[in-house]
């Protein structure tokens, strides 16, 4: 997927999301401006570094490839210095996360299969790729990952990284896929947020 | 290992018994369906997958056998409906997950071994492979890992995975050694329950 | 570099004063026994295990060398023990955490250039490989990690890294950089503790 500039763009338009929503939680939890960057760049490049790790594709691309990391920090640095615009524009910035999740979650997936990896294990690994930045994020905070409490978030990158798998399957070419399965996940996401979605709680708690 | 069917068979009984455990945590601590699916996999297969990444067998087992996923995933659905009667069932649901405790010490242990480890290595890993599912668990709830808190949990694994060690060395048939280690590993954690033993504290604290 | 006796030693008394550091918080907390050992042990060699995982060296050291681990348990007993006596000793302490502060950082910085990784990925995995223990014990102590929020301790690392790569850079011999390296993350750390050096909040939080 990187060999496409296009997608080479919107993996570092979700990656500066993501690297805005760690940015947040470290403000939110006074942390430092090395604190802040640190998490900037967790949220931002965790993710496919857990896939890589797992992947067995050593050292990850993030440790190569200086430009993710650099968006992560830059994402780190606006946190720093206009936090509270930021906060104002928690509609748009959400909107980009969206699209960070959709792209991490097929990028994933795709990997994964060029990899060796069944189909269940691919998905698994895609929507892995998708929340792994978040849930380090919100670990390093001393907190329970916002993704294990709330929202379809998480569903959302399982359901591109299964349209994606069920595409190729199809037999589609996986450029058409990829245009779908993207969209696809952003717009649950989307959706869900809308119109408040939530996942049901045990029943008898 | 899971060449042999009984192993696998137990193996598996042990990943539902850990999967019930982090399902039990995550409802105690409010989380959603999904929340309460991820610890329950998490709970049930990540102590296999620390062990293969320490070991640079990737993609993990887990990533490629879809069974123990599964099997984790359904003790996460039973925690969701039947969450009240599984605690009320205590009692053998531990005693399941310490045959899952024995087993996954001492598979941790041969597969270290057959990595060209060496003897405390292996151990180390063994303990690592039984323990390191409820530490990731506890790290996604937020809490201090209950094996550094409490109870005679770690030193049964550990005890059970210095057992195969020392009967290899000794030259003891290995389907002999795994029918006695685990044994003694599961004995020592159920014991450990039953008479109440607890580690020191710091002298002076 | 743990070819030369002499880095091996130090590298040795580096791993004891971060298990010193693992020791007294898993006391502070109220663990017992084992989870004093697993923290002193966590913290004086996840470093290099997390180094080894994203270099793809596995098993990673510690798993084959016994001798870090056994240090960082001893160290671990020595905080069972004797905790008053090394809270009264902390100056000492520091210092000796600051010498494995800069060793560790610039193992990993050597190790992740020997692997063929570029000046920046190095650079980074050897602060990684400096501070990642202490970020592991404080996760598992259930804190957010020291080194987020407090100190100029991770850019001490980062200093005595970012050294040794410019000065390879510049063609210099290994054992001049090494030697001035280390001093230089060394004197940034202690130098921060004296001087109450901090790094700065969000201006507007």
């Amino acid at each position: 997927m990187h060999t496409v500039p296009f997608f080479y763009a919107i993996d570092l338009v979700g990656t500066f999301a993501f690297g805005l929503s760690g940015a947040m939680v470290a403000v939110r939890r006074q942390l430092d401006l090395f604190g802040i960057l640190v998490l900037a760049a967790a949220t931002g490049v965790a993710g496919g570094m857990i896939r890589d790790l797992l992947l067995g594709d050593l050292p990850p691309e993030a440790l190569h490839d200086t430009w993710p990391l650099a968006v992560a920090c830059l994402a780190g640095l606006c946190g720093f210095f206009f936090g509270p615009l930021i906060e104002r524009l928690n509609r748009p910035v959400m909107l980009l996360d969206a699209v960070g999740l959709g792209v991490f979650a097929v990028a994933g997936c795709q990997k994964a299969l060029a990899s060796g990896l069944n189909a269940p294990g691919a998905v698994l690994l895609g929507m892995m790729t998708a929340v792994g930045g978040g849930v380090l994020r919100d670990v390093m905070a001393a907190e329970i990952p916002r993704v294990l409490r709330e929202d379809v978030y998480a569903l959302a990158a399982l359901a591109g990284a299964a349209i994606y798998v069920v595409g190729l399957r199809l037999g589609a070419p996986e450029l058409v896929i990829t245009a779908c399965a993207v969209p696809f996940s952003f717009a649950i996401r989307v959706a869900s947020v809308r119109y408040g979605w939530k996942l049901p709680r045990a029943p008898w708690s």
